[in-house]
């Protein structure tokens, strides 16, 4: 296993020189009515306007900036539920290179036909009975082409962390640190990048994992100090359909994660009706869990500076409106 | 009839200075597939993000900040379809005054529940028996308070004015002017003031007005040199049903706007999905109305750099997923 005592926050400083011209510095909101419901100020970073539609295409940015004219010659293969997908089909087209991505045949429509508008060549699987990592790197070998996993790579992390390093730099800096920092966790990509940059510029933030209650086998392997494996967990967080941390991702989190703790499927619909009727975001709900943390209660905020990532906004807009509709008496 | 002869940028200058510690510096967003559908820049100015969900606390605070302390001492009354019935009550709770708010009966229901969230007193009346005018003169004379109508006054039209000297000092400065202004249009205070602001800053800019088909007063008033009165307007975009434009705002009109157009509804639905599903922003149907114009060819803007004001965000959620639903096979 990689220890990755060389990941550290000098990594994500050079990822945001190199990416800055291609990502869009995104804005960070507040909402006096978050404020007043938690007695804290949030501050949430709307990683929801990132070009794709996520952060993701900070980490996919990183990595293929860091390609040799000879892999960029032959292009990059890569597997993911959704959001990496995009980065990597959209990061590719700007660099002028191919993507070759493997994606889940139950994928959100959403994400498929913006994987294929940014001019991937889409392959799809069966995510119940194939392994994506093999087919993944068995197109590599047959074509040349260069793996990039959604998750498990430092360069995919060093670029996610830019987000947090923005977040901070826009609302944490000086005399007025963040307390707290929320995000998401699938794989861990977003999370360990972030918790490097917030503990290099906030040292005394806790940085806490947020994971759907369905699979919360990052908080098991947090606690239980080794990778937990679980089937593909049934949540509406597709994002967060992961089933185990990575081996470059698991022990960045073990230095710089203070906790995890998990949302359910309902706590993420009303924190996407939220951000919808109160903020006018659009969330999905992957990018709903550390909102849905925050507001919970679970962690007394009072009077604490809350950062909080709001990672993506890809959703089926007939799906976002049957879940409102369906969920319309709470 | 007043002349407004008076009314000029440095109103909405003086404005901003008043409000600014007030109100949201809201942010400008772009969109590749928005530019890349027009061929132009767009600039869209995020209204929807402004304090009580909509422009109008502009206005809002611009007219409280300058009542007497006798004025302040009973409060204020006006009469709204929505968005400045909740910005009053919002800028009154936050000045701590009285405010009292005569609504229509058939207002969108979070609109009404927002403006007594506010502490609004809430009087409601038919909107097509009833004068809400008459009601409002009754009620300020009655009770001491004074009346801040929606739009047809100076302080109204200089505090809207300030989102379009936003916009055009965070990207239509110096040696980047923009081209076009594109401002939704119902009585004309937005407009006005947006109009204003834009002519002082950007001499070149055209500026363009957008209404519903539906409810075309703005635009046949300007080409026939008065103000039309028309019967309340069937169409989604609640916050443009006015009647007729102002005796302030329609000489600055003349004065300042180069063309009013108009849209269908079925343009703003398009309009407030490609919002939601691209730009992950929620957008009321009234907010759509310049959006909807600049992307439907209308006018050629390739190469142009173009401002849109996105007005507000303040729609029921399910009344948006059903609109959406509903309209799903277009």
């Amino acid at each position: 296993m990689t220890t990755n005592s060389a990941f550290s926050y000098a990594d994500i400083e050079r990822a945001h020189q190199r990416i800055f011209p291609f990502v869009q510095a995104t804005p960070v909101l507040t909402s006096q009515t978050a404020n007043q419901l938690t007695g804290a100020q949030l501050f949430f970073k709307c990683e929801n306007f990132q070009a794709s539609g996520a952060f993701k295409f900070r980490g996919a940015c990183n990595a293929l900036l860091q390609f040799t004219p000879e892999q960029k010659a032959r292009g990059v293969v890569t597997f993911s539920s959704g959001n990496h997908a995009q980065a990597i089909a959209k990061a590719a087209q700007q660099f002028g290179m191919r993507a070759v991505i493997v994606m889940p045949k139950d994928a959100p429509a959403i994400k498929v036909a913006a994987t294929r508008g940014y001019g991937g060549d889409v392959v799809l699987y069966d995510r119940y009975t194939e392994d994506r990592e093999a087919i993944g790197r068995q197109l590599a070998e047959q074509q040349g082409l260069t793996l990039i996993p959604p998750y498990d790579h430092p360069h995919v992390m060093a670029g996610q962390g830019t987000c947090a390093k923005e977040l901070i730099e826009a609302v944490g800096s000086g005399a007025s640190p963040l307390d707290y920092l929320f995000v998401c966790l699938g794989g861990g990509g977003l999370l360990s990048g972030c918790a490097t940059a917030a503990k290099a510029l906030n040292p005394n933030c806790k940085v806490i994992g947020v994971e759907p209650e369905a699979g919360n086998d990052g908080l098991r392997s947090l606690r239980s100090g080794t990778i937990v494996h679980i089937d593909t967990p049934n949540t509406i967080a597709d994002g967060a359909q992961t089933q185990h941390l990575g081996q470059h991702t698991f022990p960045v989190i073990q230095q710089h994660v203070d906790d995890i703790l998990t949302v359910t499927d309902a706590q993420l619909i009303d924190t996407m009706r939220f951000f919808a009727s109160r903020m006018k975001l659009m969330v999905e709900p992957t990018g709903c869990l550390a909102a849905a943390l925050a507001m919970s209660g679970a962690i007394d905020l009072k009077d604490k500076r809350v950062g909080i990532i709001i990672s993506g906004g890809n959703i089926d807009l007939s799906r976002f409106a049957k879940l409102i509709l369906d969920t319309e008496s709470n």
